[in-house]
C-alpha cells in the first residue's frame, strides 16, 4: 500500500461506484404509483457510504429502501428523517432524485446543466458556511431515473458532482499514514479517530470531514472544520482529514470537493490531507493515506456568482450511458402479478380518476349467479377492475359449444362443472384472486319438486340465502326469468346490491336493483306490527325518494322509454356474439359506479345526456338505474323503473312474508305459483315460468346459458 | 324350431325392435339445423327391415342416414327416393317422423291419438286398395323424437301401429314350413321364393306380402295380393305369405296388420299363412312357419269410418318410456366442436336472422393488427361469429399485467410472443380455427430508422403489404396513432375492408374505413395519366356517393356530432376495464354487418334511431360508419365522416404516390414526416407521431396495448 506518489503529477481520485438495492426500486415504484403519480419534482434521497475492507474496491454509494421517504411520511423538501440514522457501516449523504414520467423525459434531460445546478449547490454551501454545519453536503449526489412500472424495469444514472479545480490539483506527496507518522502519533490518531466516530455515531453526517491536529507532543485531536482558524492559532500541525471509504492507493472522490472547499474557504495553496480509512470498523493507518497537494484558485472562481465547472456523471461499464435493471425475473410470480394488477388500477388514479376508491373494490365480495357467457365475462372484468373476492355459482357442466362464447373455458374443460372450471381459469389469470366455485342449482317458482326432493331443495334455498348474506354484491346472470326470482327476493330482503344482466337475441338490459323495502327499518323484531306502515314506506328509500325497481318490477311498471323494451321471441336460445361482452362491460361498470357513490345502493338513477343529473359527483360518471341497448340498432339508452308495490321480487308484501315464514314461504312460492300471484296480484311470473319451463334433464351436458328473455 | 302350437290359444306376435344408426342422428341434426329449423311438420322417413339369421333375435327395424331425405333433396310429402333402393338385406318400409322443437313438445305429444292417426292410415290403405299396390304400407311405423342439438343427445320413441282384432286371433296350427310341406312342395316353394325376391329386387316394398299358391302337382307359385280372387278361382291351396325377418318360434309383427287386412278385405275367418324366413339370403323352410289362425271381424270394424283400436308403442327395456342416446362421446372432439360451433350460428338463422349468410363469414380471411386487449377480444368474437381464418400480428410479448385484461393469455404465457400465445389459445378454444401468428412490428411514420435497419424495415413493409393483400379484412387495433398509418394506406390502396377500434380512458371509437379512392378504376396501368381526374373522383365511390373516411380523415374532417370526439389526455396509458369488451363487440358486429350488406365496403353510412336510413335491408340491422361511446356517460352515438382529399391515409394523392413509387414512398414517409405533410398539406400526423413517440425499447416486455388516443 505504501505509495510514494511522483511529485508534481496530477492528483487522481477514485470515483464512487453506485449500487442500488432492489428495495429501493420497490419503494420507488410504490411511491410513484400511490403518492407521487405524475409529480416529477426532484425528491431528496439519502445515499449511504459503506466502508470497504477489501483492497482495490472502489467507494460504494448505496441506495436502499430507506433512501426514500416511506409512503405515509409527509413529503418535504428537507432531507429525509433517515438521514441521521447512519452507523459505522453506512454513512448517510444527501442526494436528489429526478424521476421522470417517461423514458423520453429521461432521455431529454440536459445532464450538463443539471450537473452544473447541483455543483452550484455545493459551491453555495461552501460560500455560505453550510459545509461547516454539515460537511456531508460536499458529497451531494444525484440520480436521474425512469421507472417502467409495468414490467418492473428501471433506467437510471448517478452523478457525483465534483467542482473542477483549474489548474488541477497536483501531488506533492502521498504515502501511507503509518509511514508518515511516528508510532506515537499513529496510535494517538487511531484512538482519536475511533473516539470521534463513536462520539459522533448519531451525527455521522457532520463528521465525514474533520481536522486532524497533531500537537508537538504527538498527541492527536480531531476537530470540526469550523475550528480551523482556532487550530492554526494553536500552532499545531493540521491535516484536512476525511472519511475515505475506498481502499485504493490514491484518494477517494470526496477529496475533490474537499480541496475546492479548502481552496475557496481558506485560500490555501498547499494542503495536507488525511484519507482516513478503516478496516472492520477500526482505524487502519496502513490503508489510510497522508498526502500533500498543491492547489490554486481558478480565475473563474474569483466571484461567488460564477457557475463553477463540474464533472461527475458515473461511467457505467466504461461508457457514458445509463444503467438498466429489470426486477421482474427476481420477483415471485404471484406478487409480480399482484403488483402488475395494482399498477393498471392505480394508474387510473394518477390523472383520470384521482378520487377512485380502489380498496372498496378489492374488499367487495361478489357472488356471480350463472357461469355462462355473461358470468365468465363479468368475472374477468371484475378482476380487471380490482375485485379480488369472487364466488361463482352454476349447476351446469361445460358443454362443447361453450368455449367459443364463454371466455373462461377451453375445450379441455368440457364435461367439468362450470363453477369449478371457471375458478381454475380465474386463478390462471390472476393467482391472487380469492375465488370459489359453487355447484348448485337455484330453486325456481313454477318448477315444483317432488316430495322426496323437497328437503334437498330447501337446503339449496338455505345455502343460497347464506351465500347472499356473506357477499356484498350479487350478479344475476342466469338464463331464465324464474331462476332470478329467489336471488332477487334474497337480495331485497338482505338489502344487498344486485345487478341483473340479461340478453335477448340482439338486445340487452343491465340494471341495478333498488334497495330493499325494509332497508330503512332498523328494528326487525317489530316487523309484523309494522307491516301496515311498511306498505307505504316500502316504495321510498331512507332519503324519502322513490325506491328503484328490481328485475321483476318491470313486469308491472313500464319503463320511461319503451323503444328498447320489446318482448323477445321466447324460444330464442341464441344471442349475437359480442352482445354478452358489451353487456358485461356495462354491468361491471355499473357496480363500480355504485361502490364509488356516496349513497351506494340508495343512489338516485341518473340518465345519459341529461343536464339535470342530481349528483354528478360520482368519479366514474353517471350512475343509471337501467341500461338497455340494441346491437342491431346500434343504440343504447338509460332509463329508470321505480319499485312496484305488487312486485313478486321486492315488494314489502313478499319480503315481510319471507322474513316471517322463511323457507315455508319459498317452498309455497315454488310449488304453488298461484300463491305468489295471490299475494301480489300478478300473473306475469307464472306465465313466464310456464312458458319457459324447458327442462333439459335429458342430456348429461347443460344447456347453453347464453340467452334469456328480457 | 318345429313347434306345434296349442290349438285355440291366442296367437302371439314377435314385436319389432328398433335400432337407429348414428348416421341417422347426424343427418337429422344437419337437416334440422340447416333446413327444417323450426318446422315441426311430420316428415316421411324410410325404415329398413333387416333379415335375421340368428335364432331368438327379434325383427329389427333400422333407421340409417338414408332413412332421411338428403339436405339438398327437395322435401316432399311422398316417400323419399331411397324407398325403392332396398335389397335382400334391407327392405324399405314407410315411416313418419315427428321431430319436436323442444323436449316439452316431445313430452306433450298425445301418443294415444297419434297412434290412432297412424293406424287409421293403415285402415284407409286397406280399404282403398293401397295395400295391393304397395303392401309395405301394412308395416307403417312412426318415430317421435327430440334432437338436443347442443349436446348431440336425442330422445325418441318408435311405434309400430297394429290394428287390434277383437276378438284376438287364435292359433289353429303353427309349424315349421318344412314339416307342413312335402319335400316337393318345399323345394318348389324355396325356389319360387328365391325367384320372387330376385325378380322383385328393385321393388321389394311391393312384395313383403304375397300369396303362395300350391298347385295339386305340388308346384308352388307366388302371386301378388291383388291376385287373391284369381287364385281362389284356380282352386289352388293359397297361403298368405309375408317376409318375416325375425327368427323366433312364432310369427313376427307384420302378421298382425296382415290378418286385419285379410279379415277386412276378404272376410276370411280361417287364414293359412306362411311366415317366410331366410337364412343368409336364401329361403329357409326350416325356420319358416306355416300356420292357421282363426279371426273374425270386430263389431266396430263394420263401418269404414270407424277409428280402429291399435297398439304399437315400443317397449324399451321393459318399460313404456322413450329412448335416450347421446352421440357426443362417440364423436371426434374436433368435429364435435365444429358442429357445436355451427349449431350456435345456424340457430340464428332459424328465426332471428333467416337471411344471415354464414358461409361468407367462415370464408373471410381476417388480419388482426395488435394482439392486446382489443385484439384478443376481437379474435374471440370473430370465432364466435363463425369466422375461421384469423391471422394475428403483434411484435410484443405477454407481460405479467396482460392476462387480467387480454383475454387470450394466462400467466403461463408471460414472456411468450403475443401472436404465438394468442394463436395457441384460439386453438384451445376451437381446434378447427385456421389461425396464424405473425411476430412483427409495424413501421411507423415519425419513427425513422437507422440506415442499417432500413432494409429490414422495408422487408416489414413488404410483408405487411403481402399480408393485407391475402386477407379480406384488416382490424387496426394497435396502440398508437402512427402504427395505424401504413395499414390504413395499404387497405386503402388494395380496397380492403378495414375496421379501426381505439380506446380512450373511458371512451371508444369503432369505425369502418371507406373504400379506397381508386376502387372505381379498373385499369391500373393508366394510373399516372389519370391522376388529375383521380383527385376529383376519389371522393366519391362507384355509386357516385361520397366516399367514407378512414381513421386519418378525422384529423381534418370534423364528424357530424362532436360531443364524443374529445381529445384524450395524451399520456393516458389505461382504459376503464370493460371498455375493450364493449368496443370489440361493436367492432366485430360492424364487420359482420358489412359482410352481410349487398354493397359491402361501399355500403352507405346509416345512423341509429334514424327514420331515413337509405337501406334497412341489412339482416343484421343498421350499418353505421362510426360508433363512438362513453362509459362514464353511458352513451353511444353513430356518426359519419367523409373522406378527405388531403388525408394522409386514404387520399388519392398518397395512394397514387404509393402505387407509383411503392416502398420508396413509404420509406420517405417514415423517415421524413414532413414529406407526407408536404404531399397532403397536413401537419396533424407529424404532431401526433412526435408527441406519441414513446419508444419503449428499454425493457424486455412490451408496453400494454390497452390505450391509445382517439
Amino acid at each position: 500500500m505504501d505509495v510514494d506518489a511522483e511529485e508534481g503529477t496530477l492528483l487522481k481520485f477514485a470515483p464512487f461506484q453506485s449500487t442500488v438495492d432492489e428495495g429501493f426500486w420497490h419503494r420507488l415504484s410504490s411511491l410513484k404509483l400511490n403518492k407521487l403519480r405524475l409529480d416529477e419534482s426532484p425528491m431528496p434521497i439519502t445515499g449511504f457510504l459503506a466502508p470497504c475492507s477489501h483492497k482495490q474496491v472502489p467507494s460504494r454509494l448505496t441506495l436502499l429502501a430507506e433512501s426514500l421517504p416511506s409512503e405515509d411520511q409527509k413529503q418535504s423538501s428537507s432531507l429525509p428523517a433517515t438521514l441521521n440514522q447512519g452507523n459505522r457501516n453506512r454513512c448517510p449523504v444527501p442526494g436528489i432524485l429526478y424521476n421522470t414520467n417517461t423514458l423520453e423525459g429521461f432521455n431529454a434531460i440536459d445532464r450538463v446543466s443539471l450537473l452544473e445546478t447541483e455543483a452550484k449547490k455545493i459551491w453555495d454551501d461552501i460560500h455560505n458556511g453550510k459545509v461547516e454545519e454539515s460537511s456531508s453536503v460536499l458529497l451531494r449526489f444525484m440520480v436521474i431515473s425512469f421507472a417502467e412500472l409495468k414490467n418492473w424495469s428501471f433506467c437510471y444514472w448517478f452523478a457525483f458532482p465534483a467542482l473542477m479545480l483549474d489548474p488541477a490539483a497536483r501531488v506533492v506527496s502521498l504515502r501511507s499514514a503509518s509511514q508518515c507518522l511516528s508510532l506515537e502519533q499513529a496510535e494517538s490518531l487511531s484512538s482519536a479517530c475511533n473516539e470521534w466516530q463513536n462520539l459522533n455515531l448519531d451525527v455521522t453526517a457532520g463528521v465525514l470531514f474533520f481536522l486532524v491536529c497533531i500537537a508537538s507532543d504527538s498527541r492527536v485531536t480531531l476537530r470540526h472544520l469550523a475550528d480551523w482558524e482556532a487550530c492554526m492559532d494553536d500552532g499545531q500541525k493540521v491535516l484536512f482529514g476525511f472519511y475515505d471509504p475506498c481502499n485504493v492507493p490514491y484518494p477517494g472522490w470526496p477529496l475533490r470537493n474537499y480541496l475546492a472547499y479548502i481552496c475557496i474557504r481558506w485560500g490555501l495553496e498547499k494542503v495536507h490531507f488525511l484519507c482516513y480509512r478503516e478496516t472492520r470498523g477500526f482505524a487502519d493507518l496502513g490503508f489510510s493515506l497522508i498526502g500533500e497537494a498543491s492547489i490554486s484558485v481558478s480565475p473563474e472562481w474569483k466571484t461567488r456568482d460564477c457557475t463553477p465547472k463540474a464533472v461527475g456523471w458515473e461511467v457505467n461499464k466504461g461508457n457514458a450511458k445509463p444503467n438498466f435493471i429489470s426486477l421482474a425475473k427476481a420477483m415471485d410470480p404471484t406478487s409480480l402479478a399482484i403488483s402488475s394488477a395494482d399498477l393498471n388500477l392505480k394508474l387510473m388514479k394518477w390523472r383520470a380518476v384521482p378520487d377512485l376508491n380502489l380498496s372498496i373494490l378489492s374488499a367487495t365480495r361478489c357472488l356471480i349467479l350463472g357461469a355462462g357467457t355473461l358470468g365468465c365475462e363479468v368475472a374477468r372484468l371484475l378482476m380487471a377492475w380490482g375485485f379480488r373476492k369472487i364466488t361463482m355459482l352454476d349447476s351446469g357442466k361445460v358443454a362443447i359449444s361453450n368455449p367459443l362464447r364463454q371466455s373462461l373455458y377451453t375445450l379441455d374443460d368440457c364435461g367439468e362443472f362450470k363453477a369449478i372450471a371457471a375458478v381454475r381459469s380465474l386463478n390462471r389469470i390472476f393467482p391472487a384472486v380469492e375465488a370459489e366455485g359453487i355447484v348448485m342449482a337455484i330453486p325456481m317458482p313454477g318448477h315444483p319438486v317432488a316430495e322426496q326432493e323437497e328437503q334437498s331443495m330447501l337446503e339449496d334455498c338455505k345455502r343460497l340465502h347464506d351465500l347472499v348474506e356473506c357477499h356484498d354484491v350479487i350478479f344475476l346472470l342466469t338464463d331464465t326469468r324464474e331462476s332470478r326470482w329467489l336471488p332477487t327476493l334474497l337480495c331485497s330482503s338482505a338489502n344487498k346490491i344486485a345487478i341483473t344482466a340479461a340478453l335477448g337475441f340482439e338486445s340487452f338490459v343491465v340494471m341495478r336493483h333498488g334497495a330493499g323495502p325494509l332497508s330503512m327499518i332498523k328494528d326487525s323484531g317489530a316487523l309484523s306490527s309494522l307491516s301496515a306502515e311498511m306498505h307505504n314506506l316500502s316504495l321510498t328509500n331512507r332519503m324519502g325518494k322513490r325506491r328503484l325497481g328490481c328485475y321483476f318490477c318491470n313486469d308491472v311498471v313500464a319503463p320511461v322509454d319503451s323503444t328498447a323494451n320489446r318482448t323477445l321471441d321466447q324460444q330464442c336460445t341464441v344471442a349475437l356474439p359480442g352482445l354478452a361482452s358489451i353487456t358485461s362491460g356495462y354491468a361491471v361498470k355499473l357496480l363500480a359506479g355504485i361502490l364509488q357513490d356516496r349513497l351506494g345502493i340508495f343512489a338516485d338513477a341518473e340518465f345519459a345526456n341529461s343536464a339535470n343529473n342530481p349528483s354528478s359527483e360520482n368519479c366514474l360518471g353517471i350512475l343509471p338505474h337501467q341500461i338497455r341497448g340494441s346491437l342491431s340498432q346500434m343504440s343504447m339508452i338509460t332509463l329508470v323503473g321505480h319499485a312496484s308495490c305488487s312486485c313478486t321480487g321486492c315488494s314489502s308484501t313478499v319480503i315481510l312474508e319471507y322474513q316471517k315464514r322463511g323457507l315455508d314461504f319459498v317452498l309455497q312460492a315454488i310449488n304453488t305459483p298461484m300463491y305468489l300471484e295471490d299475494r301480489t296480484g300478478l300473473t306475469e311470473l307464472k306465465k313466464s315460468a310456464d312458458s319457459f319451463n324447458l327442462d333439459w334433464e335429458v342430456g348429461t351436458d347443460d344447456a347453453e346459458d347464453d340467452c334469456v328473455e328480457i
